[in-house]
C-alpha cells in the first residue's frame, strides 16, 4: 500500500509518492537554480529541505549536493544514499509527517519554476532494441535483404550520438540543414532543410556512478549504475542521415538536438514495473547475460499537434538496458554520472505501435491522418509533439510528465 | 626572426619560443594543479605568473583562470584574449625582458611535473579525411566496389566517438574485448580480446568558444572557433569494429580509448604553416566553401617500440579542419569550448605514409618488419606506440612533443 502525500495529487497524476522524480528547477525571480522532486503540481526544492537540516538523517549525502544546477554531484553518490534519500523525501512527503511546516518552505507550486536540463550529459550512446522497429527499418530500407542484419540478435547495436545538443523538454527544434540524396535521376546531392524530419519514441537511461577505463559490468550488475530514466526524442532527418550514413553511421542526421523529459524517474521507483523481456534466440554471449528482469512494463504514447499517433509498450524491447550498459563497458570503456543512453524507438508489432513516422507512414508513402482529418507524412514546421510515458496507475501510477517541442522553421 | 628565450631550448626541441603551447600539469608535491605553457625542458605555470600581477595587461583575462585542471575556462575566452595572452607570454619569456628574476618563481622542469589530460572534452566527433585512407579501406574492405564511396567527394564523413575515454599521452590502453566476426566456415561470432588492435594517426582540433543551437559557422569563420591542436591516436580494433559496424558505424571498435597530447598547440602558433589544400574535386556545396588557407603543413611520425613506421603529411588531407567544424554546424548543432574533432587517419599516397597498421600490412596480409628484425600485423600486448608531429625548424620548430601510449593485456 503506497500512503498518500499531504500535497495533493490530481487524478492520473504522473507525480505521486511513489514516484519521487528528480529534475532542476529555476524558479521565478531570484531564486536559485536547485535541484528538486515533485509531487502532484508542486515541486520541493531539494536546496532548501537541505539547508534546513531536513535530510541531515541521509548518511553520507554532500553538503549542497543539491544547491546545483545538475543533478551530477547527487549520480555521483553511491546508491545507499540515493535510496536513502528517497526513502527520507517519502517520510517528509507522506501524510502524518510532523515535519510539514518546514518542508513546506521548500514547495513551490509547479507553475513558478522553469525545469532546466536535469543533467550534464557525459557521453551519449543511442541503442537499437526494438526487433520490431529494426525488422521495419530493414523492410523499408533494404526490401530484397534479410529484415534483421546478422549482428543484430548478437550484440546491442549502437551509437554516440551528441551530447551537446541533449535538451530539455520545452524548447524548440530547428529544422535542420544538410546534404540530401541526388533526386530521382539527378546525380548531385542537394544542401537545404531537410525534408523528412522524424521523430524517435524512446526510453533513456541516466548513470549514476562510474567505473574505471579497463573493467567491464555485468548485467547483474547493472542496477548500481542505473540511476533512473526519462523520455527521449531522437529527432532524426531522414534524408539527411541517407546521404551520409555509410560507412560510419548517422552524424548530422541526428546531432542538431535530441529531447529529453525534465524529470528523472528513478530505477528505485520502476523497480516494481522490472518484468522478462522476451526470450532471446539465439542465446545472447556470457558477457550480456543477466539472470534478474530488465524489462520495464512502460506504456508510451507520441502525439502530433494533441492527437495520438502512437501507443506502444516498452516491456517487449529485445535488448535491456542492463545488456546495453554490460555492452558499453565490454570493451573496458568507462562510464561516468551523467551518461545517458537509449533504448532506440521503440516500436510494438502494430502499425499503431509504430514509435517513427518512418515507420507509421512506412517511409511517407502511406501518410496518416490525424483525429481533425489533417494528415502527414513528416514534421512541418509549427508541429509539436509530444511523448508521454508511465508505469502503474492510480496512487501507484509512475510516469514522466511528457517530453515535447515545436519544429521551427530552417534559418535561411 | 623569432626570438630567442632565455629558458633554454635543445636542439630539434618541439617547444621553442615560437610555440608556447596549453597544457595542464600536476607538480611533485603539494602544488596546485594548474595550466601551464612550455619552453624546452621548462614548464611555466599560468597560475603563478597570473597571481604575482604579470599577465594584468591581458583585457579580459578572467582572474584564476589557470588555477584549474583544464584549459576549458581559458577556451570560453573571446580569441582577442588568447591572442594577446600569447603575446605577453612571448614577451616575458624572450630574451632581454626584465621580467625574468619574476618569472622564474613560475618555471619548472618538466621531469617535476606531469602532464594531465588538457581539456574536458565535450563532444569528440572523429572525420574521415585522407583520401588516401578512404581510398585504402575502400580497397581492403569493398575489393570489388569503387574505392571511395559516392558521399565522400561530397562532405566530411565523420562520427561522434567516445568523450570519456579521450585519455592523456602515457596512460596505457587496455587491449578491449568484444564480439569479433565468426572464424571462417562458422555462424557464430566469437568474445573475447581483439586480435587486430590497430592504430590511427591523427590531428586533433580543440575548439574554443561557442555558438548557439540553430545556427551555423562558414568556413572562413572557423578561425575564431578553432583554438588550437593535438596529436591523436584513435586506437582501433578492427576485428569488433568489422563485426558491429553496420548500419549505425563504429562503437565499441573504438571507444575503448583515443590518446591525445598534452600539449595543444595553438592555430595563432601554427598559422604560418597554413597552406593551400588539395583541389577538391567535384567543387563541394556552398557551406563547405573557404576563400583562406585551411590546410596545415606538418610532419607526421608513428614510431612503434621506438622504431618508425609511417611518415606522413597532413597537408594533403582532402577536407580542412575549417570545413569539418563547418559541416558539424551546418545543421545547427551548437559546439562548445572543449570539443574536439579528429582529422581521421592521415595517410599519404605512398605506403610508408599510411598511418594505421590495417593499410601498412593491407589487414595483415603483409606484415611490416621492423628495424630491429621483428614483425609485425597488429599490435601486440606490451607494444608503445608514439605519434610524434611539427611544422618548422631550428628556432620556429612547433610541435607537439610525443603522444603515447603502452598496449596492457585485456582483463582476465
Amino acid at each position: 500500500v503506497t500512503a498518500a502525500s499531504w500535497l495533493p495529487v490530481p487524478d492520473r497524476s504522473d507525480f505521486t509518492l511513489a514516484n519521487l522524480p528528480y529534475g532542476v528547477v529555476r524558479p521565478d525571480g531570484d531564486e536559485p537554480v536547485a535541484v528538486a522532486t515533485r509531487v502532484g503540481d508542486f515541486v520541493v526544492d531539494l536546496s532548501v529541505l537541505q539547508a534546513t537540516g531536513l535530510l541531515d538523517h541521509v548518511d553520507g549525502l554532500p553538503q549542497g549536493v543539491f544547491a546545483y544546477g545538475s543533478l551530477n554531484p547527487f549520480l555521483a553518490c553511491p546508491p545507499s544514499v540515493w535510496r536513502d534519500t528517497r526513502a527520507r523525501l517519502t517520510e517528509l512527503l507522506s501524510e502524518g509527517t510532523r515535519h510539514i511546516d518546514a518542508v513546506r518552505f521548500a514547495v513551490l507550486p509547479i507553475d513558478t519554476v522553469t525545469p532546466l536540463l536535469p543533467i550534464e550529459v557525459g557521453d551519449y550512446v543511442d541503442y537499437y532494441s526494438s526487433s520490431h522497429h529494426a525488422r521495419n527499418m530493414g523492410r523499408i530500407l533494404r526490401p530484397d535483404a534479410d529484415a534483421l542484419l546478422p549482428n543484430w540478435t548478437r550484440l546491442p547495436v549502437g551509437y554516440h550520438g551528441r551530447a551537446g545538443t541533449v535538451i530539455v523538454s520545452g524548447e524548440p527544434v530547428v529544422r535542420p540543414r544538410g546534404l540530401r540524396p541526388p533526386a530521382p535521376g539527378g546525380a548531385e546531392p542537394t544542401y537545404g532543410p531537410t525534408e523528412l524530419l522524424d521523430i524517435e519514441v524512446e526510453v533513456g537511461a541516466v548513470v549514476g556512478g562510474s567505473t574505471q577505463r579497463g573493467t567491464s559490468v555485468a548485467p547483474d550488475d547493472a542496477a548500481d549504475l542505473v540511476f533512473g530514466f526519462v523520455l527521449l526524442n531522437d529527432w532524426s532527418a531522414r534524408d539527411i542521415q541517407a546521404y551520409e550514413y555509410v560507412p560510419l553511421g548517422p552524424n548530422l542526421g541526428k546531432s542538431f538536438a535530441t529531447t529529453i523529459s525534465p524529470w528523472v524517474v528513478t530505477l528505485d521507483a520502476l523497480r516494481p514495473y522490472l518484468v522478462d523481456s522476451p526470450v532471446q534466440d539465439p542465446p545472447p554471449a556470457e558477457y550480456l547475460r543477466a539472470s534478474q528482469p530488465w524489462a520495464l512494463d512502460l506504456c508510451l504514447e507520441a502525439a502530433l499537434n494533441g492527437m495520438t499517433i502512437c501507443s506502444t509498450d516498452f516491456a517487449g524491447m529485445y535488448w535491456t538496458f542492463a545488456q546495453q550498459l554490460a555492452h558499453m563497458t565490454a570493451n573496458g570503456a568507462s562510464i561516468r554520472p551523467g551518461d545517458l543512453f537509449g533504448s532506440g524507438t521503440v516500436s510494438g508489432p502494430d502499425p499503431g505501435s509504430y514509435g517513427s513516422l518512418m515507420e507509421l507512414t512506412w517511409r511517407g508513402r502511406d501518410p496518416i491522418t490525424l483525429e481533425d482529418g489533417s494528415t502527414r507524412t513528416f514534421l512541418e514546421d509549427g508541429d509539436t509533439v509530444t511523448l508521454i510515458g508511465w508505469a502503474g496507475d492510480g496512487a501507484t501510477r509512475v510516469g514522466f510528465g511528457g517530453c515535447t517541442a515545436t519544429i521551427d522553421p530552417a534559418p535561411d
